[in-house]
């Protein structure tokens, strides 16, 4: 019979010096030596050292257990502290050998070794990080948009119409009809606008995008945001600025342990982000495209650092053709749009713009394209019956921390990623 | 040419009594009088009112306006202050009549009508009410559970089989094959309490609900927990004590405005809510069945309303065959489960409890409902490499909205709600 005690975290065990306790936790490592065995316990705060007897339970790393005993100060153990005249209990069954050793400081497996056993790889705590960063960013994505009087919302994921890009949706059997997934929260989020002027959602979208790349997902998690009562993209791209940096802030704040362990280099945002109009960016590139190239994005980015010292850099203006039929034109310039990219180290991390908010311009836009009207019945609800100018944006959060982790491919920060290829586990 | 100004809120003109400003919003109501025309502009702090000269800007109610004026005292105004020498600019169209008159005081429309028309019945204050207080809470949610050191996730919405319940799930054409629409995130947070042992998620999940009822949905939002190391399901009951205790306090804070205009009465949380077995709810209601009727729901909350003066009460022990497979059972008798419902003014609010930890449990759970380990691989993992004894729950926002504002359809708490019949806007 063990003594009951209260639980202490691996990280407080050096403050609980002298006293009794418990700690709870994953047996990361067992080291028998000869006069002495070591128990290393992982928990959700770190590593906490258990001394035994020599030949001490002889159990299966990962097994679950519950340890009571004495804190005692020992430079050597981590945390500065270790748990001696220990009495161990099993929590689980004994646990079966993981996929490859989780007490390596290294991550000895390849990615589709790690994808496949996600429930137990991720315990790794090199693994585990990114999505302490992913936590803490959407944290401090809400935090800075509550701040600025933002509402958050939560929106349908079932639509009745392919009717945002038409291409790449999944179709789904609705109660017998014909029903996709949401590519987006673009239309509900500017309905939106006209009832709360500034919202915001976190949540996942879909996308059936037939690339196997090592950035693309069919489902990730988009933070969007919509505000209304704007000048144009420019006051939507100084939101997007204090949004990023209410995220690093709270990946500084709340993700230390995560950052430390991946080496991460978190970025300074510029009070003000440096910005190209597409135009500009041709011309610097030598080059004349409708659109942005991977190595154009690469090139930009460069450049941004060099001449501005600045890891982020809006390109604006993006020629209308490329951009969605909602996209505010720019005003004498009109086959460009007030539309802007926020590309950082290297890669397009967020889309957004100025909307067109006169249903006149919904209609002909639509017009334009040869679109029927009947599909966006509902959507043009809002703009019929007022709607101010607004604009918006979506980043994908698995993107972001990617890009802050330096992770090599985006399934690394995505939990359980789904993809051409991969529905389970 | 109007003078530039910084924008005002409604909510704030009072305080800028004599200042040049500027106030945008909805035209909410035009006023015309003999010596004097009224518009009343609504932003998402309020209503502003704002003095013409008779016959002044003759537009249609919803359009969107910027006015520029003088800020003066007025009792009669509401704010205690009306803008005067306004210059009044035009931002949107002129907008057309909404489905019905967004200015009075009470909502005179069906719900029907407020659904079909969402986009521009939602910004009558009445009815955009309860999306507040759902902002609220959830934002209280994750406020309660981050104290308690919970790290939040975001889990695939698409599955490859229909394992959970079998029953009510929406089919998919993923890449060619079938997949399906998570019924919950119940096997991905159980599998992260193996990773950060406190896991929640606030997301979208679905269900194939062939009821068209007042009380179900195929889609809503799901606030999940889940955590590791605990003794029983009373350890998760006082967490979501600690939750639903922060959702509360955070709609006091943050969505007063919509509590007032709702009359909304917020409750009090117990420090310890009242708990009864399910076999001594039976005896209290005379009753001998395996399932609280919703009838019992309501008596059983008259009860603990007049016992124990609570609005909230737990009903622990439920019989496992009513409960899914990984459901803990009751130690020393085994045809009840260590799990729970909590009511909460005569509905069921949250479902939860401990679940089975050790794989053999897992083994022979599905063993003895016959149902085979393949489809259960992925989620076998964790409990094969070592997992704590844990338990969670998961509460539907948009019901605890309903219940804290007394609507009698949960359709009036889901932002375009999604059901056997409705699939737009």
């Amino acid at each position: 019979m063990i003594r009951p005690a209260t639980r202490v975290l691996a990280a407080e065990l050096a403050a609980h010096a002298g006293e009794s306790v418990e700690v709870c936790g994953w047996l990361h490592r067992r080291r028998a030596l000869k006069s002495v065995t070591f128990l290393i316990l992982r928990d959700r705060s770190g590593l906490a050292q258990v001394v035994l007897p020599a030949g001490g339970e002889d159990l299966p790393e990962e097994t679950v257990l519950r340890v009571r005993g004495t804190v005692v100060p020992d430079s050597a153990a981590p945390g500065g502290a270790e748990v001696a005249r220990a009495e161990v209990e099993v929590l689980s069954s004994r646990a079966a050998p993981p996929p490859f050793d989780l007490y390596r400081p290294a991550v000895p497996a390849s990615l589709p070794t790690v994808l496949d056993h996600a429930p137990v790889a991720l315990r790794h705590p090199l693994l585990r990080a990114p999505y302490e960063i992913g936590a803490a960013s959407v944290a401090g994505f809400r935090a800075a948009l509550d701040g600025l009087g933002f509402t958050e919302i939560h929106t349908p994921k079932v639509v009745s119409s392919a009717t945002e890009s038409g291409a790449n949706v999944f179709a789904l059997d609705w109660f017998g009809r014909r029903a996709y997934l949401a590519q987006s929260p673009q239309f509900f989020k500017q309905a939106m606008v006209g009832v709360f002027e500034r919202v915001y959602e976190t949540g996942p979208v879909f996308r059936a995008e037939p690339h196997d790349t090592a950035r693309h997902l069919a489902q990730y998690t988009s933070l969007d945001a919509e505000l209304g009562f704007v000048r144009d993209h420019r006051d939507v791209m100084a939101v997007l600025r204090t949004a990023v940096a209410g995220m690093t802030a709270a990946v500084a704040e709340r993700a230390q342990r995560a950052v430390q362990a991946l080496g991460a280099v978190l970025p300074e945002v510029p009070e003000e982000i440096p910005s190209l109009h597409f135009a500009e960016a041709m011309e610097l590139l030598g080059a004349d495209e409708p659109d942005l190239s991977p190595e154009h994005e690469r090139r930009l980015s460069r450049w941004a650092l060099e001449e501005h010292g600045s890891e982020f850099l809006y390109v604006t203006g993006y020629p209308m053709a490329k951009r969605p039929f909602y996209t505010h034109p720019e005003p004498g310039r009109p086959a460009c749009s007030n539309s802007f990219d926020l590309l950082f180290r290297g890669l397009e991390l967020v889309t957004g713009g100025q909307r067109l908010h006169r249903i006149e311009d919904y209609e002909a836009a639509l017009a334009a394209r040869g679109e029927p009207r009947e599909p966006y019945a509902g959507y043009l609800q809002s703009f019929a019956h007022g709607m101010p100018p607004h604009g918006g944006f979506a980043l994908g959060l698995e993107r972001w921390t990617a890009r802050l982790t330096g992770a090599d491919n985006i399934r690394r920060t995505t939990l359980f990623p789904r993809d051409l290829h991969r529905l389970t586990p």
